[in-house]
């Protein structure tokens, strides 16, 4: 794991930012596979970040959540905007095939030299979002990217983490997925700036735009509040997508103007160098090499010899 | 927040041990309430704990997950059981009414003296588990309780978690949610212990079941390795759920059998032991209390002058 040696990371930084695709490519490698260029890599790209609005994508599996983002891509390049796309998929035994097929359609982008595309693995089984995904914003935000969108897919971890590290975040839905009850048990309608009725074109499309924007209603705002819009949609028609590009753009004016982009970014700051931070602990407790004082004390806490505040005591007392 | 003088940990614990209702119900509250008395109940029960079979119940919104909850009560109370049964309801403010309705047919236990129910609050407004979670686990389990079900409502980051802290956990599926491979994207493939296909008598219950059999033969288990059984049921109708209670005491045996139900709960006993210290350092960190350290280093990412991984070695010098 030495520094490669034909690595020189403020040469590739330069070229990510003068748009080559393949030095972008390359520092997100770098940032996957901690390498031990990684460090080196964040600290030349810090003074070029913050520039991008970071769009999350979010919704049940079925909402067609790859074919919306395609459109996004699609219309936000109609306006001349550089786009990064990263794609999360869980890394799965299941995700190596069929359910990949979500992505050839991303495969019209692919020759745009105004768009990168990036699918990147997701933590461990259960579909969260990898540690290193704020890390490849960076890469991208330094690279020039005016708008990243980040798609996961799937339902669990991902979506509540996506809220965290977006500027906006969107929510799709489509008639047919459960009703606006469902909706709000699901927990999406704390996390939404703008929502999306996709498949508009489907019976039903009308009530779930209702059902939302009464349960929209009963959340109340402190004035001034942002108020999430809800726009109808036909991603695989490419309809609507005009309109979501609006609304997102209205967000980052309202974003900026309220101070909330200061606010959410901070707070994304600080969440990822606390992340940071935590890693390098658990790895000092013995996270990821064998056996450790950590596994010492939770082996004393199942015999119920120790009681875990005692056992987290007795940790923080070895820092 | 200084201890309360009527309340003496000892005392309590023995009269939930005897099966007093209102002392296991006592003890919960000190938990959830962070009470400075929580170390002592935490001291007081560790002897006692390990005892019991914990339940993850999980599954999309409309499964019937409350339903088959309630029925698995009422089968497992049928067999002599004493029953624990923790819902995690999302803290929204949608949570309020309506969604809570639901909950009314588990009143059908509520004059049980073999069963406690507990709703517990989940943390934030994205619906992951509390972290008081566990600690209310350990009081259910050292007062007695053969088996503890934790059901949650809805679905995200709280599905993952279950996953981690129930000996044994249990997806419910039901006809018309979505066909298997939105199921493999749910990411729910890698967590079932045991599946059940629900509202069986509807048209399609046989297709999810013939689905999910094929996409679990994708996964390829190791000699030895659980494999996961699928059950059909009616909740509504309290059909299957004897075959459920079976397949939970079968994977009990072979959760202790193989050595797994040590694993597990050693694996769950690190996880506790870290989220508390990492909790009292987040303290520590200014996570609570006003503009800290944190915020100052987080001002500086934001404004490009520090790059996160520089920020968090800061950090952690400062311990």
């Amino acid at each position: 794991m030495s520094p490669r040696r034909d690595v020189a990371v403020p040469d590739l930084v330069e070229r990510a930012r003068a748009g080559e695709a393949r030095a972008v490519a390359r520092l997100i490698s770098l940032v996957e596979d901690e390498s031990p260029l990684l460090r080196e890599v964040m600290a030349a790209l810090a003074p070029y970040a913050g520039r991008a609005q970071v769009i999350g994508i979010t919704g049940s599996p079925g909402v067609g959540k790859s074919t919306s983002t395609s459109a996004l891509v699609t219309e936000l390049r109609r306006q001349d905007k550089r786009v990064g796309v990263l794609a999360v998929d869980p890394s799965s035994p299941f995700s190596g095939g069929a359910l990949l097929g979500d992505r050839v359609r991303m495969q019209d982008h692919a020759t745009d030299a105004g768009v990168y595309i990036r699918s990147m693995a997701s933590r461990g089984h259960l579909g969260g979002l990898s540690w290193s995904t704020p890390q490849a914003l960076r890469v991208l935000d330094a690279a020039g990217c005016d708008v990243i969108l980040i798609e996961t897919v799937g339902v669990g971890q991902s979506e509540v983490e996506i809220a965290g590290l977006a500027d906006t975040t969107l929510v799709l839905l489509a008639p047919g997925m459960g009703d606006g009850i469902q909706a709000a048990k699901a927990g999406i309608l704390e996390i939404g700036d703008l929502y999306v009725v996709n498949k508009a074109d489907r019976d039903g499309a009308d009530q779930v735009r209702r059902d939302l924007r009464s349960m929209l209603a009963l959340a109340q705002a402190p004035e001034g509040a942002w108020k999430p819009p809800i726009v109808k949609t036909v991603a695989q028609k490419g309809e609507g997508l005009d309109e979501v590009v609006a609304e997102i753009e209205k967000h980052r004016v309202w974003l900026e103007s309220s101070g909330e982009l200061a606010r959410r970014r901070t707070r994304r700051a600080r969440d990822e160098i606390e992340a940071i931070a935590v890693t390098a602990l658990r790895k000092r407790w013995g996270d990821v090499h064998g056996r450790s004082e950590l596994d010492d004390l939770a082996a004393a806490v199942v015999a119920g010899t120790a009681d875990p505040y005692a056992a987290a005591d007795e940790l923080l007392e070895g820092l």
